[in-house]
């Protein structure tokens, strides 16, 4: 099937420093189509794009991070479920239901603390589950969880767009901004949520440059952030996780800007694991934190941070990087991949709806309604 | 000269889980001796013992970090001094003060910010040019630069010692502490400034277990910390930098010990870039955070934090681990080797002469006194 797909628009483009973001995956074809992605893990020593050709191989991207970020996971997971349903598209819609139902549990079990990838699966079997109650027939159910894909994806573009035009409005002619991980074109179907607000500044024709924190253990600044900037042209600065809180305090930086996997019902944010102490350090030096991220990304059925679950992972991301042996072998590990940072630490919300500030439920709730 | 040197105890004990730490340096030799020392930059992969026979060699080895700690590096500037003033023994004790001068101004301009290695060296300088004013001959001057190179070097072990006594009452049996960098053994001429404080509740028969921060870039803590305290079945567990705020947050750790390079007279603490993001975080989660260093790491005629000089080091050691490249090519990098933990946020300093609380310029002033 693979082999037989044909070619759309690279996920890079061709030119670099064109100012134009990369993409991180696309849908290729039609109902019989693949999802095409960047490889991330290879990044930035490799810009491989890859296909998933059933659920099994998007369950794999996610879970070893070849797609990684909130919102792209959870466009992946709404495609990885044609790509699981499509093999059952003979069976009767009860049938095609019971199998899609399977495919569902296993992708959402993939990564527990983004709530994007849950929502968008929950939404694509729903979509599927409406159409077989008003009769259609498994094929038409394939079809619908393709456009329910189809149609996140697209949201998310616009809404990455939004949020750009939203966040750009906060970055002056000059500035400097800081970031953690990578919300940026990689992490998102369109140009990103907080990078979204750089890539819209720089459209806007102001100057922008990035420091950007290498976000140990998987290095996404380093490899991710520090890549898209670069070869969008963007200036970036890299530097380690522990040099954020002096650099917030030499005055160099303008703003704070970072993605969220999961804002809790009170306006809790969990971000990937550092985000915490940058967002400490932006309070003590008086430097305002901006959250970048989608409605979606909202869980008002997480009341606070602390009900939020946090992925533990491998203690092998610490003890190496790229295969190397880095640390003494007769220790243990502790490796949290998201920590929460309080509502009372962000300066404002930004979402494809606008600005929140100072979110709190009263807050997060009048915005959603 | 280096075949012809008298081995003696290896700096590793033969027995690991001993609770004996390591040694990180060793003069083997009467003034005709070598400076030897475990090659840290090898660690943990290997535990290689080189020999320094000239100044040059120990400038070398402090500059690309095989020796490292700021009471480490001041005592091996010590013996760098009898190293590099020996080839001229036979000069006119006038001579002889001249060549040791420009001797001493290389290996102080190795390192700027710890100022045990200034005053390891002026010291030396000084006991020689106070012989020399009393009629010594250049023999006698080298001699008395080993003297004070020895001096030096045992009064540090006492002073790690009585630290550790004075920081093991803080620990309780069964107690967790995060520390960050090196701060142990490896760091110092004894048993070394934070984690003398674990070697000594060890002793005394509490159990204790240690988080440590890896320390990026150079990773002190994932090398160093977690090799030392292992090899001496002290029970370590690794996260990254970007983690602690979280671990704080949980209430496992009773207590943050770190190190310090300089403090300054109102009681500012410079030590290996990221401890300020711990320190924080400690005030915030409400965990004691304790610099434990020597009074000669207090620097009265430095006012404030502000007037420390902080090094910038290369960004090769943000965009790679081992030699292997972990970044995007196209960024710039940002690299202090060091910050800056203002007075306020240190709950108590301990130093080889006691405990001061709430540190603040008169507090310093009347310890020192």
């Amino acid at each position: 099937m693979a082999a037989t797909s044909t070619p759309v628009a690279p996920l890079v483009p061709a030119h670099p420093e064109s100012g134009e973001p990369v993409r991180a995956l696309v849908w290729d074809g039609g109902v019989e189509g693949v999802l095409r992605y960047l490889d991330q893990t290879l990044l930035p020593h490799e810009a491989l794009e890859r296909l998933a050709t059933s659920a099994n191989d998007v369950h794999a991207a996610i879970h070893r991070l070849a797609i990684r970020g909130a919102p792209a996971i959870g466009i992946a997971g709404a495609y990885g479920l044609v790509l699981g349903a499509r093999p059952h598209v003979q069976a009767s819609p009860s049938e095609f239901l019971l199998r899609l139902d399977e495919v569902a549990e296993h992708l959402i079990r993939c990564r527990p603390t983004a709530v994007n990838l849950a929502h968008a699966i929950r939404a694509g079997v729903a979509r599927a589950r409406a159409a077989a109650q008003n009769g259609a027939r498994s094929p038409r159910l394939l079809a619908e969880l393709l456009v329910a894909a189809q149609q996140l994806h697209a949201d998310d573009e616009r809404c990455c767009a939004a949020m750009g035009r939203i966040g750009a409005e906060l970055v002056r002619d000059g500035d400097a901004i800081l970031t953690h991980c990578n919300a940026g074109a990689l992490a998102t179907g369109g140009t990103g949520t907080a990078l979204a607000a750089v890539y819209a500044a720089r459209a806007a024709g102001k100057r922008v440059q990035v420091y950007a924190d290498e976000t140990r253990p998987l290095l996404q600044g380093a490899r991710l952030t520090a890549w898209e900037l670069s070869r969008a042209g963007i200036p970036v600065t890299l530097l380690v996780d522990g040099a954020s809180a002096s650099l917030l305090r030499t005055g160099l930086v303008a703003a704070v800007f970072v993605g969220a996997d999961r804002i809790a019902a009170n306006g809790d944010v969990a971000n990937k694991i550092g985000t915490l102490a940058v967002a400490l350090a932006a309070r003590e030096f008086g430097v305002p934190f901006y959250v970048v991220a989608p409605t979606s990304t909202i869980d008002l059925a997480t009341r606070s941070g602390e009900a939020i679950p946090i992925e533990m992972r491998d203690g092998v991301e610490i003890a190496s990087a790229r295969g190397v042996p880095l640390a003494a072998s007769g220790a243990s590990h502790w490796n949290p991949a998201f920590d929460v940072t309080p509502a009372r630490l962000v300066t404002a919300l930004i979402t494809e709806r606008g600005l929140v500030r100072a979110p709190d439920e009263a807050a997060l709730r009048a915005h959603l309604s």
